[in-house]
């Protein structure tokens, strides 16, 4: 990276926004309430299931880097936050995901009809928000995203076969699905900055978000699964074809690949048959290839920032590409 | 009817705005147009099963009754239609239902996944189209009217215990669920007009909009099914608990009651049993409990019409009523 920092927590990034964030949760809260009790209990489920607040984290930075804080901020970055959550709860109901950071998730716990409902629910409350404080272009920006995100998802549906699904698609894929908030957090923290510095953030977002996807597959490969002490594999398992397969794939040897067609013609592959996969992915140079290039994009989102002018929001800024790209978990 | 009119087709209330409404169908596909395969594969279908453009219709005259037509009132017309298109996608989705107007559901078509991913992309669309025309009024409006709808789908999956379902959460369902939309139909058609005719037209759509979901929940124990020559009853088979129920629950005799218990126990209702039900229900006064409803909500909203000055169009949204009621599939 051009200007090297050192490892960072995300508890450290989020130094500069403590406060902001701690009424992000309060925001987030208000702007979802209901009287309606079944949505009174999956909001509540929510809250706690609720993560780290990343997004909100990135949205705030690049408001305090571009003059801020700004009074509108704090509702701005809750928002960014429900449109995230909103994604999560269809997302999972799309997936038929059971578990979500170590909780069940709403379709598990309640059921396929309520998540969806409750997905339409959030992101409705999200726009009524921002028409209440008359950010429309705001609401221009994450129109836009959670549209892209559609379109993500709907790439994803098809990413299920290698020889069909090209680095070049991945990358669609990956910018639309998860890039495209972030780089709508980092830009509507800006709007009231210089274009070029608006635009810079946007870029950086984008960037940080796409090593942030990058990471988070190779992660799939490489992290212990708490329990298991060994690689998840779950992508694989659930046929998600991402870089370092795609990569590898054309460098394996002739029995490799066929382990590959013989996993993914497998509804359910045995943990064996999915640890030789990640074995060839290795061997083939996939997980170094996937790690170089989330480096590669962490240095162009830290280019970005030269765009700003010093401040510590811009060192957290910072510290954020680090802070993705040392993930461990 | 305080003043009543010759009974009226569709085609013929629509005559007002049928220059208005071709364009409507063009600016609609122009909205939800996209790049990706599977998208446009999704839209054609969805612009195959549309229906008669009852929202728009309503919308388009009472941007005629209040000094329109404006600019702008087909584009917020397809916005209208592209609303309900969405809705009507993840409702199928969370129904699960095959058959919408005779033609396979997006979810029985393509899948459960693409259909919560379509109505995402479609409602996000809507957003994007109202933030580019500068339409923020209108986005308050059809922000309200989307999260109420959600309200209404989750009150939908709670209707299904008579006992626990009164006729005042009826009214509560079938306002969120049907009105809210006809009501912010007829009040984004009224932005430019003066407040009182503003909040007439939007108790105008809300009162059109319960009269008609009244009258569907009343076909559904007396229209006959096309191929069937009885009642469809599906309301009944899903165990959804609507008006003719609730008012003739009280009223039966304690056999008849044993006879709904019995259904509502039962997970696939025998035809001859729905008939026995609708039968009760019948004898109990439901029906014409229901259809008598429906008249006085009726005529609260050709009340409402007389805020408005004489006019064509005002002579069709009268109309409309009329159409409404006497509806028979």
């Amino acid at each position: 990276m051009s200007s090297p920092v050192a490892p960072m927590t995300l508890a450290g990034l989020q130094m500069p926004v403590r406060a902001e964030l701690e009424r992000v949760q309060k925001e987030l809260r208000r702007i979802i309430e209901a009287d309606f009790q079944l949505i009174r209990e999956v909001n509540a489920h929510l809250l706690q299931m609720q993560g780290k607040l990343f997004r909100p984290t990135i949205m705030l930075l690049a408001d305090q880097a571009t003059g801020g804080p700004t009074p509108r901020a704090v509702t701005v970055a809750a928002v960014v936050e429900l449109i995230h959550l909103a994604t999560l709860v269809h997302d999972d109901s799309v997936d038929h995901s059971v578990l979500r950071r170590g909780m069940p998730t709403i379709n598990a716990l309640f059921s396929h009809q309520v998540s969806v409902i409750m997905g339409d629910y959030l992101y409705s409350r999200a726009v009524i928000e921002l028409v209440r404080l008359d950010e429309f272009e705001t609401l221009r920006v994450l129109s836009r995203v959670t549209n892209e995100m559609t379109v993500g998802e709907m790439r994803q549906l098809l990413a299920h076969d290698p020889l069909e699904f090209s680095e070049e698609q991945y990358d669609l894929l990956i910018r639309a699905k998860t890039a495209s908030l972030l780089a709508g957090a980092a830009e509507v923290g800006a709007l009231a900055a210089p274009p070029a510095e608006r635009a810079a953030l946007r870029r950086f977002g984008e960037a940080l978000g796409m090593a942030f996807q990058i990471v988070d597959d190779l992660l799939d490969y490489t992290a212990d699964a708490a329990a298991l002490g060994k690689p998840s594999g779950s992508d694989l398992r659930e046929h998600k074809v991402t870089l370092p397969l795609i990569y590898a794939l054309p460098r394996m040897a002739e029995s490799e690949r066929r382990a590959v067609a013989g996993l993914l013609r497998n509804a359910e592959p045995a943990d064996g048959q999915i640890a030789d996969v990640i074995g060839a992915v290795a061997r083939a140079g996939g997980l170094d290839y996937a790690r170089e290039r989330a480096q590669r994009i962490g240095q162009q989102a830290d280019a970005e920032l030269d765009f700003l002018p010093p401040s510590p929001a811009r060192d957290a800024l910072r510290a954020s590409i680090t802070y993705v790209l040392d993930r461990r978990s």
